[in-house]
Parts: structure tokens; sequence; C-alpha cells
């Protein structure tokens, strides 16, 4: 159930039953000679919509554009500062939280995003949470869930990539893109095969280091089939994490 | 083109030949009985994404979440503050001029967006592009276009949608939304068949007066044929329109 | 009843029989070769304070500097950037409620304002009426006029000037400050007589279509004389209005 | 010259031969019972156009609303949050020093104000006048005066009050607006004669601590007359001090 | 007692007797040639940290850097935008009133930190005291001593350096730190022996009028046991003040 | 050496030989029944005082209140905003590489500041270092090091605590406190004797989970000769890292 293909009267419906929410978080950046610019905001997206269908969850509109700043100096790359991007989530969530949502549930697909998204959230739990007396109300809970990191995928990655997955341009990724967007395939030939690997600094370093923008990954590997293995796995620890979270 | 599922080396090779860009713009907010919460989002992005494809503009992420204070007692609804608002296109654009692109041409969904975009053009134009001597760079230039007042849009919906077209809430943009995604349509039955109309004021007073949410218009009448024939003449046009706007 | 010249008493007792308060809003900013720098903020002031004197309705300070990026480009313009007027706009709000003010009618006298003082509306309406559960509090109300939108007003500038009113530094603004300041009265040969017309995009391409500063007119038409009419018409035209505003 | 009642030719020709402005700065805010909500406006405008006229200084706007928290208590006062008049100084300044200007002669009426002023000078000399290496430009110079402390204003002021001058609603500044507003003469009987004395701390402690808003003054000593002589003299020093400002 | 050195029941225990604290606040800036960088930090830290222990007054930690744009030509200065600090010590305040305490009293070293923590009290009573009635909350209470002006303090630095105390790097100033910090003592033969005096404005015009730092002053003269004589006044001081604040 | 101890001209002539500084940055915070509020400030700051006598690295101010907010419902701690602390180092950055600085070695104490701090990073490399060509300067370079995370400290932390280290309030760093302020021994019986360990959300769901405040840990086993074999570990650790970080 997406939020942005429904009516207000079935938001209204669903707030009867359920005050949890899941929200696509992502980026739009550079991923290496054929990732997608969107994958980050692409992949959590996939993933988030087949688990709101297959589980009646509410999948809201994605975040898709976050902390990029060490990706700009490849052209297509649009960030965020931190403090815009902290802005913007107390928001969205003031804004859900009006109509009595009290679990959000971030789904994300960019690690640069897992920083400006935890500050996000004290800044969060700060103002929205505040009444005059200084408590906090208890009822607002946000989960941040970096979708490569649930067990089940890194597990899948793993066996489906025992060499150069890597940290960004992963095959995984671009694998769970290519299963969303088949009509995106783009077999480039990677030189090196395997990319270095090092320190993430800024943005004109980051493109010294790393002069296609993958890091220490071969995302030739990449296939559809993959993704849809990938994607499946996710789905499924998706809907359990978030159905123990709207619970608990 | 889109730029979401293009990588970095196809926007470089894109920006080699062209320095300008189309935003989609809109907004997550009640569309009445059977609108979809998403309809001033995906309105803008399903013109852009044919436009792209049939005239190789290249179509930036969609600015998902606007101004949509008045529509915040429909559950939903998700709000930026206006100075958010500002400061997120401040952001997208300064990253956009980084890259090179010069002419960002924004293809606003939603009426109530209207005001914060001429707003954040300013502020745009006030501190991207001032040197140290305090002179305008004179080469971004922002474009705001209404997808519905296009002169083409405004004809067919007139010939399509008489009586009834209304401004919230319209069934021109309910069937655009319906082309865009057959499996939402949703047809419900309205009371009054026509909505009320008046003035746009605050969130309460909003729903007092608009208690389905619609505002003179009647979107029962909408059909993804007639989405169909509004995004064919809309698409026509921005192209034309777009195409101006990059080479003046 | 200008508050200014008034005392707090005097404030006091106009609470105790009316919640409403006229602001006049304008900008500083160049108005073509004879046209004041402050005519965007002097016609609001001269028409409210006439208004108030008539009719009893307690006028607020002028809001003298605003939105003005596009004439930067011509010395004594000065300019707020979006985002501080709308903090502003925000604070005299937030004042004025306080003492249980209800009704704000802003009477503006700029049209590159109109984008902001609606933004700042939202923003209004988004941070001062939120109560702790989220719901707004109805009394509050902001009202935007712009004076030279009063159908009483187009009217009378039709008559006076159907040929050269043009959008900026138009006959009709330029005589209202001359009937408020004929010590201002400045004629001076326009070449061309009509200004030119087109797009307005950012300050230094303002300069480069309008080099004279307007767009359109041909403000040597423009006489006290003519002025006292427009004013005497737009006076009554307010004091109605607002007396509508204020018992609505 | 005022620059609300100048033509952008006619400040440009001013910025031929002086890089120099002078502008007033005060406060909307309650002056005891006789006293005028524009008391702290109106006193540099009125000592600024005179000297501007008789000088030929360039005067511009009045900041017309300042930092009035404490006063807030009282009916008709208006305040800027501190973070929003800093914000709002910058504008004006960077928007000053595009055209060229390079001394900014603030002319404050409100001891409230100094502050907040001083800070906005940081915050204006912080990022203003900033390069890119770092280095401050040495050619733009905020001066802040509070007319009340010319030393010729604090002699007449002990020759003509030489009891119950007070520090708020001073019978100085309520003759200075009645100079400048004859029709504004209020008398009003004061009790106790005059007002008492103390620290001032935020908005309801002052109403506790000074009722009727006045500060150790007794205003009821104020007269037009009065108003006069103390305007000359500070007129005079005024256009001796911008002068050497101007050159310094 | 310290708040860093103590633990959180500690302060519990402490705020069922008292709903008072003392916070040092000061700045990091060039101190002359023998003064250090941390001076004006480091003195109201040694005297309020001798005030807590002898009368049991809770210490908060110390502000430490604060508003120095003036002295940032100088090599170790570090300051904080004037926005910036009042932000912080918003922040702070906000922290300590949700724990109960309502009395801050403020123990500045710092002049050029005066004009940004008075802008601060403002905001501070603006938004942290507002309740939904938009009355202030009586009890919070901001209380700035700068310590280099009790009367104390005042008498014992003319006795013991009669000349070339001056404004900025005093003699008295650079014993204080020296009687903290004997380490740190430092003797250099100053050139002039007394610096000059004139105005303060920005960095670079600071540095060319006070090439060393200084102004007006001999710290020639400092010495740890001048610091001892003067930290004992002002630890009576202020403890006496800070007991009548608590009670008040 | 420390900069706060330190004179103008002994900077200036570090910076001759290194562009490079570290700055403790820590907390104010609960740290359990016997740990310090300060634990978290006081800790990174007495293993760089050490690390900056022993290896002449020049130490800055420590930024010693930080992210708390899910520490607020324990009395004492203070807590910045996300926005002001990215705000306030911002600041501290900007003015350090005015003078030069290039490499910013920030030494941390507290876990809830990695992300505030990383997103802090990403806002710097964003506005500091874009140049008028959207070109990050390449000088510039920030590094964050968790003091605990050394993997030195993490070796000898285990040896002397291999049960009970936990996450909150460990044995390791109120022994580094106890070590670098023995006076504030303070051996308080823990029950239970280790900890509850579980996910930390807000403040008050924080105190619900742990209601002494510790996680995880046994802190009665700390004591000062533990924490002096913890520093000189982290010292040389430090050192090592600086230095090479300094020259690379």
């Amino acid at each position: 159930m997406q939020l942005q293909l429904s009516t207000w009267p079935e938001v209204e419906a669903y707030l009867a039953k359920s005050k949890a929410i899941l929200i696509p978080i992502g980026s739009t950046e550079q991923h290496g000679p054929n990732g997608l610019l969107g994958t980050d905001a692409l992949c959590p997206e996939i993933i988030a919509r087949r688990a709101g269908d297959q589980a009646g969850i509410l999948v809201g509109p994605t975040f898709n554009v976050g902390q990029a700043q060490h990706h700009m100096a490849f052209p297509g790359t649009i960030t965020l500062r931190a403090s815009t991007m902290i802005a913007a989530m107390v928001d969205w969530t003031q804004s859900l939280t009006r109509h009595g949502f009290e679990k959000l549930y971030w789904l994300n697909g960019h690690g640069g995003n897992i920083a400006t998204i935890t500050a996000a959230f004290s800044e969060i739990y700060h103002g929205v949470t505040f009444d005059k007396h200084g408590h906090n109300q208890s009822a607002l809970r946000c989960n941040l869930r970096n979708w490569w990191e649930l067990p089940q995928v890194v597990d899948i990655s793993r066996q489906l990539f025992p060499v150069g997955e890597g940290v960004h341009a992963t095959p995984s990724e671009v694998s769970v893109t290519w299963f969303g967007y088949p009509e995106a395939v783009n077999q480039v030939e990677m030189s090196p095969r395997i990319a270095p690997s090092g320190p993430i600094l800024d943005a004109e370093d980051y493109r010294r280091r790393f002069p296609d923008g993958r890091i220490g990954s071969d995302p030739s590997q990449a296939s559809p089939a993959a993704g849809e293995k990938i994607v499946s796995a996710a789905v499924k620890a998706v809907i359990a994490e978030f159905k123990e979270f709207a619970a608990g």
C-alpha cells in the first residue's frame, strides 16, 4: 500500500488499525560506470513497495535526495546540506505525527545517510516531542534500517558475490536496481575489475582515489536474477522487522 | 532520459551537449475521495518522463513533498515548512550548477507550491549566483511551469470537462494519474457531485469548507483515456517549451 | 489610527472592540527614472493611513523592505532573502497574536512580494498556530491584498492611463506617491515613451532588458491629481474589505 | 535626501560622491501612558531626515521593528527574535554594499537594540566581508550611534529635565515625537509622577515592576518646544559625526 | 561543586535545595604578547570553580568559545557567529530548565560577548518561556555578570595597576590566569610599554591599530600574586551576588 | 601545547611548522551512579593534553557539550540540537582554517556524537571549502577518532575488564576520569552489578530501560590505576595517528 497511490480516506482507515509507516530514504549520487544515479533511493523503494504490497504496510513517498557531498565530483550527484536534510526529516515527521502516526520505520539505501539520519532523529526527539514540561512524549519512535545490513541480505550477498562486493557501487545494489528496472541493465567492462579501497574524505579527494566511482567492488557481476533473490530476502526480513516494530 | 536511471558517465555526456535539466516538483496531499495523495507529484513526473524519453531531455528526481499546510487536516498529507522547501531547492540547485547545469526547468504539479517555488528562486538568485563583487552570474536560469496551465492542456481539459473541472482534485489531474497508474482507478460517488468553492485558508478551515477535500470539482468524470489525451498534449507542449528554454 | 502614533492604552482599548489590524507591506526598490525607491512601501502606507483615519482602523508600522532581488542591479534597491522575510513576518505575527489580534490584513504594494508573503502565511499557519495536539487554532487569519488589484483601482487606472500603465513603475503608483509627497514630483522625459515588456528573471538580466527600470509603462503621465483619485478609490475599497474581513 | 523619496539615478549620482549612508533603526514598543508606540523608531527618523535635508546625507528607510521582548506584556509592542533581526540587518547591509556603500551609520533609537545591533555587526563582519582567503575586506564600516547619548543631547536633556528624565518613556524622547507629530500631543497625569526604577528582566516581570510602562521618568514634562531644542542639537551633532565617519 | 565532576544523583540532590546554577562563559582569542588565548574563558572558570567549592554553588561547564570576530586577524582566535552563539545558549538553557533550573547566572569573561549574550537572553525569553497563551513563564531568570566589573575587582585592579590596566590583555586578567596556571607565566617586554587605545572595528583594522593585540594595557605588570588577590576578591563578590540572585 | 594556554605568537610559530590541530570533543551527560557528568568531555581532554605535552601537538579548547538528547531524563545532562552542533563545528573550523590550519583531528569522547560530527563534516566540506567554481579546496581534512576505539585501548580495556565493560558508563571511561581527577573517585555499589543492555531510543524510554543510567556496564571495577594504563596506551596511539594524519 503506497501512500502516494492511496486516497486520504484509505489512509484514515489504515490509521484506525496501525500507527506505523515505512519510509524509503536514499540518495541521488554516482554509482560507478554502470550503476544508476538513483541506486540508493531505488533499492529501498523497490524493497519497500513489495513489502507494502505483500503485507499491507503503508509506504510513504521516497526521500530521494540525501547526503552525498563526497560524491559531488561526479556529474549527476545531488546533495542536501546536513542541516537541510535534518529540517526536512523534521517536517515529514511532524506532518505524520499530526495524523497520528507514532512509528516511523525509515528504510535507508545509503551508508552516507546514516549519520545525518541519526542526527535528525535527535533533532526530532528534541523538537517534536518536547511538551511544555520538558518531557518527551513516549509515543513517537523512529527506526533506522539499512537494507544492505539485514542479516538475510548479508548472507545472500556473500553467497552471490563472495569476491568484489565492496562498499560502493556493489554488485548487490546494482542487481537490485536491474531487477527493478531491467531496461537499465548496462554491462560495462570494469578496469580494474575490483575497484580500489580506502578512506572516504571529501569530493575531489574521492574522485582522485576512486576515479570511476566504485570502492572495492566489481559490479560487472550484477544481474537482474541476483537482484530478485536479494529483494526477495530483503522483503521478507523487512516485513518481519516492521511488524515487530509496529507492535513493540 | 531519467537522471535516476542514468549513470554518471551518461550525465557527463549529456552535459557536453546540453546544460538544461527538467525537474518535476509536486506535493503529497489529499486529493478528495478518489484522488491519490501523490497526484501533484505524479502528474508532473508522468509528463516529464514521457517528455524525457521522447526528446532526450534529462529528467531529475521528483521533488515529491512540497507546501501543503492547508491540506494538513486530511490524513496522509505531508508538508514542508516554506523555509525548509527553500533550503532544499537551494541545495538541489547548488548541486546541479556545480556540475555545469545552467537551465533548470521546474515542472510543477501543485498550485500551493507556486509561491514557495517563486520565493526559492529569489533565494537561489540571491545566494547561489552572487560572486564576490556582488554581481549575479548570468548563466543560471530557473523556469517555473505549472503543467495544468499549459495552453494546450487548458484547451483539452475544457473540452473533456466543460463542467466540474474545479481547482482541487480536478478530473484532469485524476485522469492523468489513472493513465499513469491504471491500478489506482477508484470510482467513488461524489456528494455533492460538484464540490463547493471558496477561499483557501488554513488547514482546519479548509476541511470545514471542503469536507471531502475537493474544491469546485467533479472527479467522478475522470478516466484513464482522458488522462492519456491530456498527457499527450502536455508532453508535446513541455518538449517545445523546454527546448526553447534550453536554447534561449 | 496609526499604531506607531498610538499609546499602549489606546491599543488596549482598540483590542477591546476589534481583533483586526492592517499592516502595509512593501519594498524599497528602483521605480524607473522618476519613480521613488520607496514607491511600493509608500503606496500601501498612504492608502492605509487614510483608511485608518477615516474608519478607525488600526494601522501597524510599514514592513518597508521586501523581496527585491530582481531589482538589485539598480542602486538604492534593498532586498531581504525570502527566508529572512518569512522569519520577520512570523515574528510580527507572533507579537500581534500575543496581544490578542486574530485578523491580520496585509496591504501589499509590490508584486514581487506576493510569493514570499504567501509562503510566509504557510509558515505562520504551520508554526504559530500548531498546538501540542497538532491542531490549528482557528482564530488567526492572514489576508493578502495587493492594492493595485482592487477592482475599483483597476477601473480608475484604466480610465486615467488607458495606454502605458505597464507593470513596473506605472503611472498609477507614481501618481499615488506624488499625491502623498508632492515635493517628490519629478518630470523626466521617457525614452522610449513606453518601456519594453518581457519576462522578469534575475537582477542583471533585468537591467539588460529594462535599462531604465520600467516595464511596459509610461510614468511621464503621472500626476498628483491622478494619485488623489486613485487613493480615494483605494481607501474606500480597503475600508469595505477590511471591515468584512474583521467581521468574518 | 531620503532614499525612499529618491530615484535610482539620484542614488547613483550620490554614490559617485559618497559611499556613506545613514539608517535610522528603532523599535515599536510601549512608551508609557502618553508616549507613542513608535517613539524609538520615530526619534531617529525625525533627526535623521532633518540631518539628511540640511547636509545632503542619504537617509535609508527606517528599520522600524527591533528587539522589544521585554515590552511584550504591553499591547501594541512588536518584537523580532534576535536572530531574525541579525538576519535582516545582514540582508540590508549586503544589499547596500552591493551598490558600493562602504560606511553604514546606524542611528539607533532604542537601548534594547544595542546588544542585537552589536551582535549583528559581528555577523556582518564575519559573513559579508570574508573573502575566499579569509581576509576581511577593509572597506565596510558599521557605526552605531544612540541618538540620546550624543553629548549635545545629554546636555540639553539635563537642562530641560533635571528631574524625571529616567530611562524609558523619557520626557526627552516624548518631546521629540511631539515635535515631529504635534497631533500626537497627549497630556496624561502620571501616577506616581516619577516612575519606579529597577532592573529590566523579561516581559511579565517588567509589567509587574513598571505597571504603566515607564522607568524612572516623568514624561508629563514633555513638550513640542523641548523636542525642537533636542532635535536641533541632535541634528547638528549627527551631521558632524556622520561627516567625520564618511571621511574617515 | 562542578557539574562536570559531579554525578547525576548529586545534581538531583542539589536541585532539591537550589534551582540556581553558575555558568562561566568566555572566549578563545588573542590576549597580546604574553596573555593566553584562553584568558577570557579561564578567568571566569577560575573564579567560578573557587566560588563553587567555597559556597557549594553548582558550576556548569565553561562556554569556552564566544564572539571574537574582531580578533580573527591573530592566529589561534576562534569565534562563533552571533547567531550560532545564540542558538547554543538557547540549547544550554533549554536543557537546564528541563531539569528544573530556574536561575542561570552567567559569569562572563569577555567584553565582546556582552552584546551577543544579551541578545541571546532575549531569544531565550522569547522562545523558551513562551507558553501557548503567549505568556512568559516567570520562573526563568538569566543574569549576566562581567567578572571584571564587580566593584570589588575594580577597586583592587585600580590599586594594583593604577597605570596601564587598559581594556584588552589587561594586567588584571593576565594575573588571574597566571595565578590559575603558574606554568604559563611568560614575561615579555612590551613595546610600547602601554599599548595604544582606540575604537574596536573589524579584524584587520584591529590588527592595524593594535599590532600586538593589546589595547591600552601594560600586562608586563602582571603576576600570580596579583592574580591571587583579584581572584580572592572576585570569589567573595560572586558568592554574595549569586546567593542573592538564587534567593531573589 | 594547549591553545588556551598559549599566546598568539606561539600559535603563529606553531603554524610555521604544522597545519594540524587536535580538538577534544565530548558531551556533558549522565554517566551512571558514580560516573561524572563530564566524563565524555574529560576523557578526550585528559588524553589530548598529555599527547599535546609529550609530542608538541597543539590541542584546541574542548568542545564540551554535544549530542545528548537521549540522556535528557537525567539531571545535569546538557544537549545541543544537532543543527546547533553542526553550526558551531562549522564556525570553529572556519576560524581555524582562516589562520591556516588544514588538518583538524577531532578526538571524540561520546558515541552519541559520532553521527552529528559526521554530518557536520559533510556540512563543513560543503560550505567551507566550496570555491566559486564549485570545486572543493583540497587542503582541509577533518578526522574523527573515537578514543575508546583505538585498538590499543580496546586491548587494554579487555584485559582490565573482561566482564562488565558495557557501552555506557563503562569502567574504562570512569577509570580515565578518576585518573585525571582522583578527587572524584566515588565508589558506589551497583545494583544489579552489571547493568541491563538494550536499544537506545529517546530520553524517557532510556531512563525506563536503564534506571541508573548505565548500559551493560559494571563501573564499580573502575580505578585510577586502570585509568592510568588506559591513558598511557591512548596517548601513545593518538600521537602516532595524529602525526600520520598531519603528514598525510
